[in-house]
């Protein structure tokens, strides 16, 4: 590692949690492990913690590499290590695997300790507070009792939002980046149509594909070759593949024709062979549930009424998926409630996947805005 | 029928054509046949013909009734008839099936003369220009020289602006609404996604599922419940769903949960009981290929040169499908040929799917034209 900015390699630990967990479904998960890693060092009154909440298919290993010569670093590695927006030679960042994942944390393809067999479709369906609620569980573990931060995109900006609700007392400061305060129905619609490939595979077998030694690859495979569509602008896809053929004249057929078809088939294969499809439709409901202001009567600014945090909220201009409205509407929320918040509505022109890109202007207002954090606040 | 705009009863005909017919591809197709229907009267010097082009999933039935107490009128019964925007007391109004579909012209479940057997995988790949050949055939068959007019939406509307290409003498007006000049990057990963449901669903076999007796009903269902979604714009999905709930309380299932999962559901069926997979297979290809400009070096303005119609371009505001831009680049090729177009940009909330709505607007900006237009210019 030549790259004095990098974190270097990083080893993931475990962490089990025996005392039972209660899910907002009411379902009990009678007990649970998280797998985590950390990058920096927790100060001596432990006032420097971060948390990094993922998105859909995101994990644990948040940044640094797992062994020398690994050429795939961790999913946030551009954001932190020392020097960088994140910086680990302040921060003591810790990035986990939610509940549910399929990379090591407790999930659908865990053993069910009442069956000793895997959870499968028995498997509790989870929302974004019962992944805070866990993850309090593991700080509380490292002996941290308030984070200086909780950081997120995406479905991990909703987790960085509901922890200011769950935990008021035990979070200073929320960057919420990409997010929305709940779904829209085209939202919920795109996780649907992905769902309802991945059960209608005939190798689902209901969510009990693992004691057939199948996995449901189809439905995965669309499910996330239509997720890539949702991640890109129009406009990203159309200087990154634009109407580019694959080989030199059309063949008027089936086979892969244009470029955007086959990295779109490259994506999907890639992802049905990794993923959990158990889990992948636990994340897609986790985000369809997500609405604080469900119990305030669609009332946004009444649900934060709670929150004592401060606020740092991101949006991307060419973001359909979570479009900078949305945002908008969580700031609104919060200035409802004279909370302290800075707004930043970043132009760029790679839709919803921006968010995990190295833009100097974002990465520049995340440096900044985390420069400012005072521990102990 | 207490409506006296309605057209009424009408009657398919179908007509057989045994010339054969040198396809784009560079297959033939040794003889086909289209159905198709008529309303209103053909005038003495054949000059009052219009044809319909339709989309995706459309088909010859356009208006009317099949029987007394039908509750499905053809798809754009509110705008044919007497008195209607497009008057069937002026016009001859043409709908038809295209080649390759499942309503009735030769496609895909149709007998292949060389094997007497269905067509299937071996039918051939279509594109626009063979759909505007073909009509063509139907016109001269009908004793028509030249149609007053040729009017299509979205997959409709690229044949309309074909028209104008492949037979510059035989069309004086051409009203292209909700279309565009070619697909984007985005528009065509749609199109493989739903494609690729289809191709990867073990009833599909090959395209050749007639034989064993099934039908990909999974693929189908998952390709237009995703089409469902980008034929409505966000807001509109918004408007008519929004998150409400299907029960009285939250499940935590993957059972159906919101409103607008069940209407996707129930779509998705619907149209796997009804249409050819290998159909929808080879319309969404036609949508691909189409690209007017690609053996000009994409210079559109040079594609229209031999264009002679006049045009008429509408788009619609909430349209993300074929947004707005898109009608916009096709206005600028037609006046860098000094063609005579008149563009309208329609302020409608309901997305792509505007273009089959009788927004007053709308039908209005239809029907000024429409009564403008001359026999025999």
């Amino acid at each position: 590692m030549s790259d004095s900015t990098s974190i270097g390699i990083v080893t993931p630990q475990v962490a089990h949690f025996s005392e039972p967990l209660a899910l907002k479904s009411g379902e009990v998960l009678p007990q649970f492990d998280l797998i985590y890693e950390t990058y920096g060092t927790l100060n001596a009154d432990k006032s420097n913690a971060v948390i990094i909440c993922h998105a859909l298919a995101g994990n644990h290993h948040v940044a640094g590499i797992h062994k020398v010569d690994d050429k795939h670093p961790g999913w946030w590695d551009n954001l932190i290590g020392p020097g960088r927006p994140l910086d680990t030679d302040r921060f003591f960042v810790i990035g986990l695997n939610n509940l549910g994942g399929c990379h090591g944390s407790t999930g659908p393809s865990s053993i069910n300790p009442f069956t000793q067999k895997q959870w499968g479709a028995n498997f509790p369906v989870l929302t974004v507070e019962d992944w805070v609620a866990s993850q309090a569980r593991l700080i509380s573990y490292l002996g941290i009792e308030k984070l200086a931060a909780v950081v997120g995109g995406s479905l991990g900006g909703m987790q960085a939002l509901q922890w200011t609700l769950s935990f008021p007392e035990r979070v200073a400061h929320s960057l919420v980046i990409a997010s929305a305060p709940n779904l829209t129905a085209q939202n919920m619609a795109f996780n649907e149509v992905a769902r309802q490939a991945i059960i209608t595979d005939p190798e689902f077998h209901g969510g009990d594909y693992y004691e057939h030694g199948v996995v449901p690859r189809r439905g995965l495979r669309i499910a996330r070759m239509l997720g890539h569509i949702t991640y890109l602008s129009d406009d990203a896809m159309g200087a990154k593949f634009g109407r580019k053929l694959r080989g030199d004249e059309i063949k008027y057929s089936f086979d892969v024709e244009f470029e955007m078809e086959s990295y779109l088939r490259y994506q999907g294969d890639k992802f049905a062979g990794e993923f959990d499809a158990n889990t992948y439709l636990r994340m897609t409901r986790a985000l369809d549930y997500f609405d604080p202001a469900f119990d305030f009567g669609g009332d946004l600014a009444a649900a934060f009424k709670r929150a004592k945090a401060k606020f740092l909220v991101i949006s991307f201009t060419s973001d359909w998926r979570f479009a900078p409205a949305r945002s908008r509407e969580i700031v609104q929320a919060l200035l409802d409630n004279q909370l302290s918040v800075s707004y930043a509505e970043v132009t760029a022109p790679y839709g919803h996947d921006a968010f995990l890109m190295p833009d100097p202007h974002y990465h520049a207002i995340l440096r900044a805005y985390l420069k400012k954090i005072r521990f102990g606040e």
